[in-house]
């Protein structure tokens, strides 16, 4: 049940008419009591009108619903996005009855430039509160999809509280700051500096190393909620744990819906300076059109990992790089092994996930990447995609 | 005739049997006079043992000859690689007579991690040696060729001098303070000193402002000899200048002949507030693969072009920011305007060469930077590339 998982949530997701499929477009998620709240947005120097309102908003630290909707990115378009994001909520505050217009969060995500048909998503706010349940939080994830395949959500249950989650996500991901649009949700009590901190270290670590192509969103938006139904107090890394965890099922949710994608990369660096290089590392190897392209066509070729890790910016001695493609050596001592087997490669990329091991140095510095390969059926569904 | 157009170079091309297909592999170029010598390389981490030798030879700042081959790409192979490459230069001097071997600079492009044959590489030098020609400017470009279609070649008359040059590349290109395999020569006297200039400043800022996979090669190496053959000796300036000249002629050359690309991309970038950002948006444009896909795929989508200048880290406001493709506004004050005209911005993308100007805001900062379209035919080719 996704973000209606714990307790005190409710949600709905409707046809609002925004797209031309007239698949459900139109997403609405309420807290019963006002929430602790939490946000990360996308670094973009043109952070869609959603994200710049969520942002303010969010500066009071409490919220109590969130909607969202599909076809159109409300970014690219000016001070009359920010109006009608402004519309929205204040439609969504009205239906629901008690709710002042700046508890009511608006994110979105779809094309960039054209403006919302915001008399038709207000009828469908109407329709979606008629419509709120406690088990919603399928109807809500999958209101948000564009061209996800699937619905992303997850379930954490932790010691006297749970955190629900739910995702979209599968092209222009590359997050910086923050990515795409995540929904969080916990009946944890938290205050708001407790869900941000769970957010900053549990949430971005794990998002700030995705990548599907190396396109940092301009609506990318990751929100908590903390209505603390549970009863119960969790420590600030208690949540940051649980947090973390629903972030991780998400995460590799996502790049396996990536765009085109046949194989997911899960790219684990060791050994780096810190945890920052170790990041760069990861991601560059995962975000390489070359090793894409490579891991898509079965190609073995060692030697586009050792031209990613070299060209990622990470601080390293070239000669104490080691690593290994599904557990076979690719890089020894920062060269290609002699014994490089490449039949052994090229069955090691036949699995549907790929785990490419590096270890820079001795360094105390680790982290995960996770990224996809690079086939036709991502330039087909990018070569046309509006049209 | 490229390399060989200045006066008093020599050059040749021969098959030393170095690739499967029997193509010419290996190139060398010889000054009759020592020459001086400049050079921009790699900033990968893992530079390729040629680049090392390169390096520490050109400290001199003289040179008489350069030999080249494709197929090995003479990187990842660890402190053998630099024996492979000292050897090469050494049956160079002595088939040369007269020329010390430190005098000769290596250069290889092609597969990373494999060893290259060094006795047959060795025949093929003495038979590069007999064949040496003051006409053999295209046999030397020719055997450069790997994913290349065309060889790049470029001949530029200035005042008192002249300046030739050769390139290659298709792929693993993004150079960062220089890039792929780039031969420049002049009959033009001048220091050291000045041909690094003329690098540094007529090169440099076009080849690191080009990209066709963002992916920094372990090879780049940009060489220019000049051996005072005209006996006139240029201003600076006017080295510069025509170093830049033949520069930006080999690379809108390496764009047109891209990997799998049908169409180049040039993108224009003012009012930066220094070179440097206008670099910056140029190369986030030009190497987007969401624009680059909605180029190929002649998908009028103005939102990436958008998101692509707010994800490139430049510092400038977004209100200011305005954008045509092919002439048609796709971004006006930041925003897509609502006069966006999507079939004029599909008859623009179907040029052979699309150009998209960004202006940032009143700055000073200028620069263009060269990419092309992803399809489905760089997938092919990059899927395949070793097998």
């Amino acid at each position: 049940m996704s973000v209606t998982a714990p307790r005190g949530f409710l949600a709905a997701g409707v046809s609002a008419g925004l797209r031309a499929s007239h698949r459900p477009d139109l997403g609405l998620l309420v807290s019963e009591a006002p929430a602790s709240a939490a946000g990360l947005f996308t670094t973009n120097a043109f952070p869609a009108a959603p994200v710049e309102v969520c942002r303010r908003r969010l500066l009071g630290g409490s919220a109590r619903a969130v909607v969202a909707n599909s076809g159109q990115a409300n970014a690219g378009t000016g001070p009359g996005g920010v109006e009608d994001a402004e519309a929205l909520t204040a439609a969504v505050a009205e239906a629901l009855g008690g709710v002042g217009p700046t508890e009511v969060l608006p994110c979105s995500t779809g094309v960039i430039g054209p403006r919302i048909d915001v008399p038709a998503a207000v009828a469908g706010v109407r329709s979606a509160v008629a419509g709120l349940r406690s088990d919603g939080g399928p109807d809500f994830a999958e209101a948000i999809r564009t061209t996800d395949s699937v619905a992303k959500q997850t379930i954490v249950e932790a010691e006297g509280f749970a955190v629900g989650g739910c995702a979209k996500g599968a092209g222009m991901i590359s997050p910086d700051l923050a990515t795409l649009l995540v929904f969080l949700t916990t009946d944890a009590a938290c205050s708001p500096t407790a869900a941000t901190h769970a957010l900053r270290r549990g949430a971005a670590p794990v998002w700030n190393a995705l990548t599907v192509d190396n396109c940092p969103s301009t609506n990318d938006t990751v929100l908590l909620l903390a209505n603390g139904a549970s009863g119960f107090e969790p420590s600030p890394d208690a949540l940051r744990e649980a947090v973390g965890e629903a972030t991780r099922d998400l995460a590799h949710q996502i790049v396996d819906d990536a765009e085109g994608a046949t194989t997911t990369l899960v790219v684990q660096v060791d050994g780096a300076t810190g945890e920052a290089d170790a990041r760069r590392v990861g991601k560059a190897v995962a975000g390489s059109m070359l090793v894409k392209t490579a891991v898509f066509g079965k190609d073995p070729n060692p030697g586009r990992i050792l031209q990613a890790v070299g060209a990622s910016g990470a601080r390293f001695r070239p000669e104490a790089v080691d690593a290994t493609l599904g557990g076979i050596p690719v890089i020894r001592a920062g060269a290609i092994p002699d014994a490089f087997d490449p039949a052994a490669c090229v069955a090691a990329m036949k699995e549907r996930e790929v785990v490419i091991r590096i270890t820079l140095g001795p360094g105390p510095g680790s982290a995960t990447a996770f990224g996809c390969d690079l086939g036709y059926e991502y330039v087909r569904i990018n070569g046309e995609y509006t049209t």
